[in-house]
């Protein structure tokens, strides 16, 4: 049966690549793809978004292919300057860029929620299909570390390279988030959930740590099904691998099926894998390593024949 | 008798010329300059303060000489960025320019006063010689128009390029607005006040609307002087002469004496006019025609001359 509308949550760059497939082969009415917004942070006095960019100008076709974020060709005059003025420029802000940051923030303060402002940039940006904030409510992943003790997240993972050892992670403003009628609307007319295989812990439990989603998720019994962001034991970019041995965690597809829990029904593994030894969910073996276009629009349509073949168990 | 503390009030491209001069002949305790705020505005989420940044950058030596305001070899990349999002991009706001608006944005919003981001700022540019804006209060230049009723001061200048006709000019906020401790001190100490060549009703009038800048004024028994705007009944740059003829005043020096009133006890005519025939003020005629460096210090070094031979009458 054809997909009415799929809902994909994502992180950053892993995500992009699935979200971005997944353009490819539906029609802006069939796909929503909602974003974490644990890692947005206040810069230079601007609201800065980097998940919500990153899938933007991945859909746009703009992105940086080269970082998998930021807008390709994008130069640093700004940057180079804020840089001599004595600023500290740990945080890469193209000129490009820049402008999306400065819309955002006066829209915000003009009183729009992140969503109106989500769906002015990316109508401008010429993309159709949904891109939403996963709330409009402020939620703040905030990483207990080792070494610095508490730290925001962008401090964390861009500053000091997502170097220092992970005690804990917890999600300031989660529990108290709602989820926007868009985002709920999108859940309730959805015919399949996508889990991206975006970091597990940094770019997705945000999404599910807000009470509203994870009551809305279980409430849809519908294909729920999670993409590996494994690959033999490695992510492909990024600190998941790491971040899973800091929390003494197997480094393992199935210690992932166990972290999303009963909000999956189905796992995507790779193939180059073994199959997880888990029961009670469905497992598929599909090629996850996005390194092309093509890839990217491949694995999104291996997903969708799952989708489209899902049974309910008799 | 040579002098301690001269204290220039301007506005933008004309007294920053005048500045210019007199940074190459004061050492910086001897010069304070203050800048008019009247033209001040939030522009996308950002504070941006053209006098004070005509002025900063100018004595930073990096103004573009074309325009007399922004950055030399600036380039647009932001902006260009902002009119693809379909933003309306009437004030030109370069790239290296724009550093600047972010980092005051955010130094305002964190609490600082408008004089200790000036400082900051400033002393980043390499800035050894005062600068300082007219006071930390808001004030806002409005422009009551035949076209278009009232008007917000940039709106009215750079959107609107100056040709709407003035009916009136307000200075809201001027009332209530109290100088800085950094500007008292400098009137205090100062044994000589200059008013730059700077539009009387639309540069001047927002600094000499506060109060306690008159106050201040009429309180110090030392040379005020004032340098005309005009030079054969025209303004160098800018609608001086635009603006007296629509406020039916004769484009004259002697209506800028007048204007000025009891502020002044010294007038600064250009020496291709006439003498005014101006009673109980001192005149002198200069060259006040700055289109080199060499002509601004000249400029600066008559005045000094002026300054410095001045004796009470006895």
């Amino acid at each position: 049966m054809a997909i009415k509308h799929l809902v994909l949550l994502v992180g950053g760059v892993g995500g992009a690549k699935l979200a971005y497939g997944f353009q490819q082969i539906l029609v802006p009415e069939q796909l929503t793809v909602v974003v974490n917004t644990g890692d947005d942070f206040w810069h230079y006095g601007l609201r800065i978004c980097p998940d919500l960019d990153t899938i933007m100008y991945t859909l746009a076709g703009v992105v940086d292919r080269k970082n998998g974020w930021g807008i390709q060709h994008d130069t640093h005059r700004v940057l180079g300057m804020l840089q001599q003025l004595g600023e500290n420029t740990w945080f890469r802000l193209g000129d490009l860029d820049l402008a999306t940051h400065i819309i955002r923030t006066r829209q915000l303060q003009e009183g729009q929620t992140l969503t109106q402002v989500t769906q002015f940039l990316t109508q401008h940006y010429g993309i159709s299909h949904q891109i939403l904030p996963m709330t409009d409510d402020n939620v703040s992943t905030i990483v207990q570390t080792r070494e610095h003790g508490e730290m925001e997240f962008q401090p964390y993972f861009v500053e000091h390279r997502w170097q220092p050892t992970v005690e804990a992670l917890t999600y300031r403003g989660a529990e108290q988030a709602r989820l926007s009628p868009a985002v709920l609307d999108a859940l309730n007319v959805a015919d399949a959930v996508v889990i991206g295989p975006s970091n597990p812990w940094l770019s997705i439990s945000p999404i599910l740590n807000i009470p509203a989603m994870r009551a809305a998720l279980r409430a849809r019994n519908v294909p729920r099904i999670a993409v590996t962001p494994l690959i033999g034991g490695q992510a492909i970019k990024g600190p998941t691998a790491k971040i899973m041995r800091e929390l003494a965690i197997p480094v393992t597809p199935a210690s992932i099926i166990q972290f999303y829990g009963d909000l999956l029904n189905g796992f995507v593994y790779d193939r180059r894998d073994r199959k997880p030894s888990v029961e009670a969910i469905r497992l598929f073996a599909e090629d996850t390593l996005m390194l092309s276009d093509y890839h990217k629009s491949n694995l999104a349509r291996a997903l969708l024949s799952i989708i489209e073949n899902w049974t309910e168990p008799s």
